[in-house]
């Protein structure tokens, strides 16, 4: 399955997250290994992934190293968001060994997490293929990686729930306490808002039924069953006037009942698990 | 099992992976929904383990909560390196609820990684109780995580192999090419280092006689057979003088294997697995 | 004009800004000139505004003494949305009389800007008083202040357009004929964004027709003419199902004609003046 | 009139004022909606003024550029300092479509409020044309961007005070008082100091004297009327030995009354009004 | 010999030059060997000078303290510019033993390099006493602690030369040389600048007297005889309104010949000296 | 005496302390008097060695002209470790003249100060030759130019101890008084440390035993007589088992006793004078 390029970040995010890496990873003293290899000597890096995977996280592997050096030469044979077999050659990269070597282990770990994320979103994607509810992630992310993991996110073919705090409302029980009531809490996101979307997370009927009347723009069904969510859907289809008010269902969503789930019609489901676990794709690169 | 407490990295690199967190969480707006909360609004915060599992990242935690709000007060009961069992609470936290809220997600999220990385550990480390071989991790971590997953490890009872490129020799096929034999390559690593750790990946047993011979301190054995490597843990034992060479098993060490892989006397496993893949402890708040 | 209590921006952007304005000032080798009075002086200085105004910046100003001298002692008499009157004292600062006079040309120099701001957004807020239309800033900052800038827009009664590029989809002509049609410019906003707001700038009629079937929730009316201006309200409001369609007016809005723009029932105008001009509020501080 | 081209800041800041308003514009998720447009879509982008003004900001606009795509080729028609009239195109730069648009604001941003601040400062220093008196800044700045709209100033023609506390003496009352008269000040400023102007703010002629006698190399009168600013100017040309005394008139100094001000012969007026107050240059980016 | 206390740099800089020596000391990993004493040991450390010197570097030692451990209690027995005896004890610190010797190495770097600048710098100003002959420091100082350094040369009863290319004028031959002639440059100069502090060097008594004519505020006599220096002072004191230029005796200052030149009755000596060079202090810490 | 070129600190190490270097030297405003020089003025500066030396710091020159110009074309005629004569062209540099004479300071200083601590430990080495004992650096450095000054100790034929506290242990009295024993101390370090050398600071024939016994990879003897130092080394020499443990001699080691000590036996000397003193080599810079 081939997915569209996603959008990138702006390159000073990448940039960033790079030079974290290559920080901790070469500290003040360097490679002091590589530094055993002449400095002239040259070499070619072939880079194959072990296992079928989709393919994410090639800004931060060209990041990588052209941090360690500009003149290094690679050359990729897919793009973020492909599907690669197992032992299918990703990139070779061509140039100075030590730098090839001093960069190999970031770059690589950037590539194995990254396409890690972007396969187990592709099992989500996949599974919903022909139906219209989509995956969506959270912000239960990888500290100081969410940028990267979003991005992977959509290289697997789902969809970027808000990027933290600051760009959406999402109202949940604590909030409309505080506010006296959805209602309440809804209006004044209104107001304090700057036309982000809102959205309620609701437990029971009295509160989707609340949560409409409001004017929400997306409601969170918090861990639903499935004949709930079936309902709650069916209720929403039903307001004469609010047809783009937008359905998803949290909590307890498993791979294996996502063709269930989206038979429900509701139009999201967002996943925890493809961001919060890793399973890192089997990469390897073989220096000749 | 409980671990005695590890050793912290130094508390500036704390205080910038917790930034990096909340900065990618808070943008440039800040948190717009917990504005609808009054500002004064009080309240209690109580983190729960809905799996067993060993706790990590307490010092992260606290860093989150703090740089948000240094007026809030946390109180755990529990200590990193600790096991947990299920619906535990491991600590609660009292003060502004805005505050409160606001660090949740970048709090939780350090948390249930780190203490996903310990209890993965420890189960390894579990197997190898009773023996003399011990777990190592790897370089293969989360970019820009790396310090405080090597943490996380400690506090599962494993055992930290170098931080980076920087701080000990591990000469590989490519280095001993470069160098023109083993020999060579250890000797240069002894003349430009700093009395770092010299180890050499050996493949085979004449490549292993030669790391011997050369006086490397560590051996890595790389994807030896059981039988390989019990033959390869013998002929260490059989020096004269080499004594303290270290041997280290590396490839496809899985969990179910350790026991017989410990009986070869091996003293090291290395586990790229510990690090570079992660699942997130089952963690929540509930707030009142 | 009393308004309630704008929200803040995260502490450690007020933090940064701060520290800017100190660094340039201070440069490397301090405040030469205050290294003539004893150490150990103390003094109290008292600010007062010279002309009616609306309060904005207090956090900033908090922050400049702050990092100066943690131990100076800040008593506010007003709080940022209030008006002050000319001559009126807005706060005093009182300890040691070096740390005073080091920050107080920082500290005014946020405060003058950011209360101009408020209080010429509050000219435009007044004039729309018993109006159900608002004024909205734009991204015609100051570069690199535009947080505190809209936060003093808030301060002055106005509304907040999105912050930056990131946290809405504005879609100009260039978009569109990019993306072929108003109709497919505004169906792939909604396919790569994250629930932003969607609002389409129109030049005519004909385009905004297109705007409000493509679903575009806020439509920018670009130049348009009063009675146009007044016939797109109609037209937005003869709808049967878009009653939630948000429109603003743009384009040479100026503070005595607001009475007009705000009769043809849009909701909002949108004003670059608020924040590209600025006009300092004229203040002084008086040492003791 | 066209001026000399001023001097530049080092290129560090340059790159830092633009890095700081490129960051807040397009935050961690960049652009969304110039990703609506294709990726390898070519434009040019046209800059007009819509009034006459001086111009002032070109590094700072090419850095916007620079920064988002170093490919972007841009050519200017006018150089900082240069007048420009109504409807002057001032530069155009041709690529990227989705760059162009991304850093179009930052970089008008920039350009629109420099040019307002030498344009300001040209009306000041063009009504003292053949005069010997010139116009100086003052430290009453936009927070943080100082350095830039100090080289504004110049571009107007006027000549840049002190940058800051740091680099030139300026004893008012406080100081004076402290150290007990202005000679003790003066003394006390030669001693501590590295050869920095010392500046003297003076409210009468008592203090006048005093600080002629100190051997201050400039002296600030502080609000005095034409005639008493007449009779210091007098005053200081009929000391034996001191005849590089300089004298600045300060407070209250407006635009209709330069010429009655310069016919004193005073040497400089300071106006922080060239500063504090912005008039943003109307300008405006046509797009094919 | 007691200096009155020299003017502090901003303390930010102070905390960034002590970040940064924690930093390289420090690294990722932390203090290993520090960790084998239990987390709660407590323990005083006593800072003894084993040779007289003139103490320099107070703050900085207080901010490693700081940095590694707020709680850390500091007893000084003398101040910055005080002298201290062979033997005599300079400070104590009190409190957690891990911290005292995780900052012991960084606190006695700074303390035993800039009391060795004032130590240096106190012999050339004591060789000076008595005359009206001042010792200047120069630009030739260790990358990175200049701030640094020029404190502690006024600790050790020395002049700050500029601090750097910014804040004063040298006019040397490249730039009498581009700009035509010395007259023509200092005018060049008078114009730019911001009254920042004119000096020229000269290298002959040609150049001498159109530096005098020119009206340069100090003059640099580059390498002249001792006879020479004399009668340059000579020249610069018979001109009729010239009393106030400074003359500064620059190149190959030795200490036992400052008597000598002295005598000439030039009003600086500038020493590259004493910062280029650095004699540390010998210090050592006995810890209890 | 030429030395093998000694292994680079990462770039990005070189290009921080150059612009810390060059931040504090041109500060906000800028080289003020290159501003004399017409901005497209040519010129080649040639920068000459007044005293022979051994050369160090080539990195660091090569990064302050590239950063201030990277135009400018430098041809070096000798390369890190070299020895040079009195007189000779250590590299010459060509292109803008402003740029040229605005980075000289900065190219200077590191290259002088880096030169001097080469040239200081190549009197240290040469002594040493012919003998199996090498010399040491320490952690007594300028704070802020570890890395570089180790780099240079390289250069002039020195190794380099553990760069800081954390890549090495180094135990010393109060870590053996907190562990209980030396034998404790080594055997935690054993367990707690990543394979990071193991060395123990002893001060007599009962502790050396000790940390033989316990294994320890290098014993510091801190201020052994050179009798006793001789009879250390027998006793090493004489164990069965320990021919590896290394030995090194500290405290009031000086270069006309270095014979002696070498005929010891001795490892390793190890000089703080390396680096905490420095006589900075006399460069200068020709400009045609």
């Amino acid at each position: 399955m081939t997915q569209p390029t996603p959008t990138l970040p702006p390159a000073y995010l990448i940039a960033q997250d790079v030079q974290r890496s290559l920080t901790e990873d070469l500290g003040i003293n360097g490679d002091i290994t590589a530094a055993l290899i002449k400095p002239d000597t040259q070499g070619i890096g072939r880079v194959i992934t072990r296992e079928r995977c989709i393919v994410s996280g090639q800004p931060w592997v060209d990041e990588c190293f052209r941090q360690i050096d500009p003149q290094l030469d690679l050359q990729w044979h897919c793009k973020d968001g492909d599907s690669a077999d197992a032992d299918q050659e990703l990139f070779r990269v061509q140039g100075n060994a030590r730098a090839i070597l001093t960069a190999e282990r970031s770059a690589l770990n950037f590539l194995q997490m990254l396409s890690g994320v972007a396969t187990e979103t592709g099992r989500y994607s996949s599974a919903l293929l022909g139906t219209k509810t989509r995956v969506l992630d959270t912000r239960k992310t990888l500290p100081g990686l969410r940028v990267a993991q979003k991005y992977a996110v959509s290289c697997g073919g789902g969809i970027n729930h808000r990027m933290g705090l600051y760009d959406a409302f999402l109202i949940k029980e604590n909030h409309i306490a505080a506010a006296g009531s959805i209602a309440c809490a809804v209006d004044q996101a209104r107001q304090t808002g700057r036309g982000e979307l809102i959205e309620v997370e609701v437990e029971n009927f009295g509160q989707l039924k609340e949560a409409i009347d409001a004017g929400a723009q997306r409601i969170m069904l918090d861990n639903f069953s499935l004949k709930d969510t079936k309902k709650a859907v069916d209720l929403v289809r039903s307001q004469p006037t609010t047809q783009s008010i937008e359905l998803e269902a949290s909590g307890g969503i498993e791979l294996d009942r996502l063709g269930e789930i989206a038979a429900t019609g509701v139009d999201y489901v967002s996943v925890g698990a493809l961001t919060k676990h890793v399973k890192a794709v089997d990469l390897s690169m073989r220096f000749v």
